[in-house]
């Protein structure tokens, strides 16, 4: 991801929201990184006591949680976001060091932002303090394809457009989601990237095509702790609380998570998919139809689940396991010290 | 749920997977109960260290977990749930100090247990250490009801089943999901009712009619940052990392929260149900048509949402903030200390 924000003249501006992690992020800093995203307060909060100096707040901006903010604005850069006049008034009234902001633009998600044919003038009037950075855009309607050229072919309508903002209004363009990121070849005017999932993927980026299996950097080690076999069903100490209830839906079947066969080195792809079907707050239900597999499960083994949606997967189990058996640490959540 | 165990002549034996914390425990201390239901090895070893001594693990026994259960079982009365004859095996060669055993039975979830047509004779046969305490039954397919008379039927269906095996078998009877102990007046010979949920109750408890609205005593504080107009559409600070993704579908819409109104003792169902339509990882997308009300939430404000599942909020929030400003604590999750 490096060589490719070099090779479009972009800045990388990886978002941390995927990993949670100092150790990770310095992976990062080896890569020559300096900027990074990341979607709390708090989570930027963690990362300025990592060392991280610039830090971009990719969630609409929260009043409430302004003197956080000006705290780490004294020597940091501190990029916002932000969507109407109002809260652009409320940031030039309360900041107290120089702070900077993006507009957020809505190129197809329909979650947050303005719409490209918005008149953005009044809103590109910073202050001494308060700076306008630029366009910030998140095309997260790429979760909904299912080929590169799906994801090509959106970016495709939406790039030209930014474009025009940028010469229109200035500033520069936030842009790139790990879909994006990871099929178009090269963005040119785009002047930073902002991906996160990539640094591990998953298996809802396997089927939107944006990575390998053999890229997916993350596995979870279940416990088997029963068998029925009466419904090839075997039920596995990995649940809601593990999984988060993320999952792939094609109609009559859900998919929490894939099983894998777990090597000395890792994990392989099995010739067949054999789904987490069901899960509850522990329980995860793996349904496995083959049966010569089935018999080879046993109870008390470990078995590999490649998570749905890495992110919530990373969020709900706090730390990480390298395959060299050192344990990775994140952020602590919601302690509310 | 005190009283009503009492007039069954049941021991409650609340679980506490929804509450993950020594201080709610303590409230049931205070009412007499002096044995709990846990749902993982972490959570009965946070609960042994906070004092509890009678703890029931109701979750199929791991037994990669057997050190950390037969450490709590030196001073300690360590209940497992077993349901295969391997299993049970393992567990008298492992087992260090005396250990009490469940045989768990599907009483119609589908989920882990044995069928009630099952010849359990072997499974009862424990050791001088591993001693066959009873019969674990769940009727998770409750959650799936919508009035008390559903839920009543279920049970009517149920528990002249389960006094069948306590006849034939011996050993006691535990009992005993939210829904049906909110419901059922009173359980006669049923040993032990482990309800959890009710401590809390949430929306779903609530359209299962396991409790009033007013009975539903956990609600999420979220920060408004977004409005948009065109769509109905109000962002809050409120996402897959603070609810979990659980929610209700009735098919074309999907409901991950309810918007009530905070007032200064809490919070006020409103005439008109408002949805979380939405959730990603940070974000919140709640969908208000009323326009009065629209127009009355202002970016800056906090709102209040009853979550779909407590128990999942609960634990990704990590802590609670009462209506007098307290702070109370949970265990801590997935730490690897």
């Amino acid at each position: 991801m490096v060589s490719k924000a070099e090779r479009s003249n972009a800045r990388l501006r990886p978002h941390f929201k995927t990993h949670f992690s100092a150790e990770v992020a310095s992976w990062y800093h080896d890569a020559g990184v300096t900027s990074c995203t990341v979607s709390s307060v708090d989570m930027a909060q963690y990362f300025y006591q990592n060392g991280w100096k610039d830090i971009t707040i990719a969630f609409p901006f929260n009043r409430l949680e302004m003197p956080a903010i000006n705290k780490m604005a004294e020597d940091a850069t501190i990029n916002l976001v932000i969507e109407d006049l109002n809260t652009l008034a409320f940031l030039k009234d309360q900041s107290i060091n120089r702070i900077q902001y993006f507009i957020k633009l809505d190129v197809g998600t329909g979650r947050t932002g303005l719409p490209l044919a918005y008149d953005f003038a009044d809103l590109t009037q910073g202050s001494e303090k308060v700076q306008f950075k630029g366009f910030l855009a998140h095309a997260g309607h790429t979760y909904k394809c299912s080929s590169n050229e799906a994801i090509i072919q959106a970016n495709d309508h939406i790039i030209p457009e930014l474009h025009k903002l940028k010469s229109k209004y200035g500033g520069m363009l936030s842009y790139g989601d790990t879909p994006s990121c990871s099929v178009v070849p090269e963005f040119s005017g785009v002047d930073e990237l902002r991906p996160g999932n990539f640094i591990f993927y998953d298996w809802m980026q396997y089927k939107i095509t944006s990575c390998s299996f053999e890229e997916i950097a993350v596995c979870m080690a279940c416990p088997v702790v029963a068998k029925h076999a009466d419904r090839n069903e075997i039920v596995i100490h990995g649940g809601a609380v593990h999984f988060s209830k993320d999952h792939l839906d094609n109609g009559y079947v859900k998919n929490f998570g894939v099983l894998v066969e777990l090597s000395e080195n890792g994990w392989k792809q099995l010739d067949q998919e054999h789904h987490l079907v069901r899960l509850s707050q522990e329980h995860g239900i793996l349904s496995v139809s083959d049966p010569a597999l089935y018999e080879k499960i046993e109870i008390g083994q470990i078995v590999g689940i490649i998570p749905i949606h890495s992110c919530l997967a990373a969020n709900l189990m706090g730390s990480y396991l390298t395959l060299d058996g050192k344990r990775i640490t994140q952020m602590p959540k919601n302690t509310f010290v």
